[in-house]
């Protein structure tokens, strides 16, 4: 454990007035905000993200180069024209999301009430932005645009996991998917689901060590019913199906299907209670 | 799966411009907040209701008709004065979830504390309003109150569901309760419970089929504890309880108890963790 | 259980209004943030809790005492100087807690990724705060920043727990921990992780016992993975891991592992899931 003394003057170092950071959190939102719209309704998306998107990014970028330094290499190299192509590229993944949802869910067939509605792709929009600020090394920025989302719809996927297309969390509250995951294409998965890491690795001093592969690789076509712990490097075999609330920490081959064993059954004698 | 462009073009008919939807979304918070004030504190209900909350259902009213076109059949038909009355209609049951709130939990004795600060008496307000425009087959408003009840309290309700008086929802994050699902009286839940689907029927397309009874049916003063997983349009006998974590996917007879398999336990040998 | 007119006439006793309920919440969000900025940043703290904090503390408990009447003993004792010195004396439990989230986590090594991002922090903050005005018995502000903390991370806290320094929540979605569970140092705990009762104590009229002692105590050093739940005032021995999704309502001695029971596994033969 560091000293209290030490955390203290670290903390001193870098930090965020609180003026800044609600500023800093709505501009984030409208990025979200502004490339999905972009990206699902207007015809000259390029023009649109130029002229609305840019300044957001500049200014997200520069009030991190306020706290994080001038020094920071990743702030330095990173440049916005680079990140409007990245957000183009999203295109028919936000569509194949959209398109997951209305194949899936029976409950609706209209693509406004997913948009509007639907947690999950709210969250996988913020994700899918998250984790191109993620791949470019940017500090606090993707975590925090993961952060939002999560508090809105519960739904907690660090930028960054790996994610193919065509994604539908249904419901999502408590979904967890951790750094390192690997999620293959045409995945479904509902409320509760965590993909988590098993145990952490640490040092001869007793750290832990950061960014090490330790989530689990989950394959095309999986669902993951509500509730499955699924914990650990391990793989899910292609197109199989985990049951709610199973805890699986080994691997899975492709077609499977894995259920909590079969529950105890008795009656009332007593009249009170489990 | 459709094609993107055929995706993309039946998106921008019904586009909600983002300003129009922020004040949707008020709206529909208002709407909540004086229905409940009405029923909850009010001697003239009605003149309540007449004076502020019909004025706000006017205006959801036209902005759907606006969105979905003047030729959608249910908002052609439908009377805000009739709304008006069912709402009023709602006093005893908001009563009654007080009540049942105040019957089940040790940790208050304070009605207040239950209006102002319990995420399961907030999202029933919003359920049993969202369910009425849902019986009017009224297009995306019922899902949006359903939505934004779910944002703040991590209770995820279907506006389909049908749920009966003194109705207690402790905690609540991570509950979900879909479309079809029928809840009997005096009926207590605990955070994370799925009432879901089994499986989803589609037709020769593989087209998955809208609106199918899919979801389960719990009898009269049932309890079902934190994280149970209950899925298919199985029953669930009057007066069980329903462990914690339990998935379940056949009927339950009444006055059982279904608990989870005992546990594995063994010690560390090697300080290691799971 | 009560009639509905009783009921009625009680809640008429006190109501709050809601625009007063609203600047009631941001003050309470401003006490936390203002306390934590104190104690995180601040080099006079003393200083700045008298300048800033005191006079919003003033704000919330004269705004209670116009809705409980003057006559409420505890609104009555209660000191302003004296909750400052409390939290005061919070300054390096904030920092143990920060500490907590640095060494268990691989995902991060950033201190101002923790106070910025991390739902868990953001949750012991509001709950060590609502601790102090629970031990006062202030009515409705305990429960009240209990929630508006529950809202935002999905994490409920009930402001009674005793909960020791280093204590760490990952994601937290769905987190129970009930009103007088007992928390040892260096805890660290799992989305979706529920300290529960497990059942309610009720006297001769049906009556359910308030504030008996209901939930589980837990010993140092503790993981508890994600969705277990336990339930009833058991213990949890020192170093102990429990699994995710175990239902858990025994003593587990120290240093014990808990896991669910093996999984049932099986293959598709006609493709039609679980």
């Amino acid at each position: 454990m560091s000293s209290p003394v030490n955390l203290q003057e670290k903390l001193r170092e870098h930090r965020l007035e609180y003026t800044v950071l609600c500023a800093f959190q709505d501009d984030i939102h409208s990025l979200v905000r502004l490339a999905s719209a972009a990206l699902l309704w207007e015809q000259d998306k390029e023009a649109f993200l130029e002229q609305h998107v840019a300044p957001v990014i500049d200014k997200l970028l520069n009030c991190l180069r306020k706290t994080y330094g001038s020094y920071h290499l990743a702030l330095e190299k990173i440049s916005t024209t680079a990140i409007l192509w990245e957000i183009l590229a999203l295109e028919n993944l936000f569509l194949s999301d959209i398109d997951a949802a209305l194949h899936n869910d029976p409950a609706t067939q209209d693509p406004l009430e997913i948009i509007v509605c639907y947690p999950g792709f709210k969250a996988i929009r913020y994700h899918r932005i998250a984790h191109i600020f993620y791949r470019h090394q940017i500090p606090l920025l993707p975590r925090m645009i993961a952060e939002l989302a999560h508090e809105v719809t519960g739904i907690d996927i660090h930028p960054g996991a790996q994610i193919g297309s065509h994604f539908f969390i249904d419901h999502g509250t408590g979904v967890v998917i951790g750094e390192t995951s690997i999620i293959g294409k045409s995945v479904s998965i509902y409320q509760g689901v965590t993909l988590g890491a098993k145990r952490f690795y640490r040092d001869e001093y007793g750290k832990v060590l950061k960014g090490m592969e330790r989530h689990p690789i989950i394959g095309d076509k999986v669902t993951i019913y509500a509730g499955a712990t699924i914990l650990g490097r391990i793989k899910i075999g292609e197109g199989s199906s985990i049951g709610g609330n199973v805890w699986l920490t080994e691997d899975v081959p492709a077609n499977s299907r894995v259920t909590q064993q079969r529950y105890l059954s008795t009656f009332f004698s007593d009249g009170d209670g489990i």
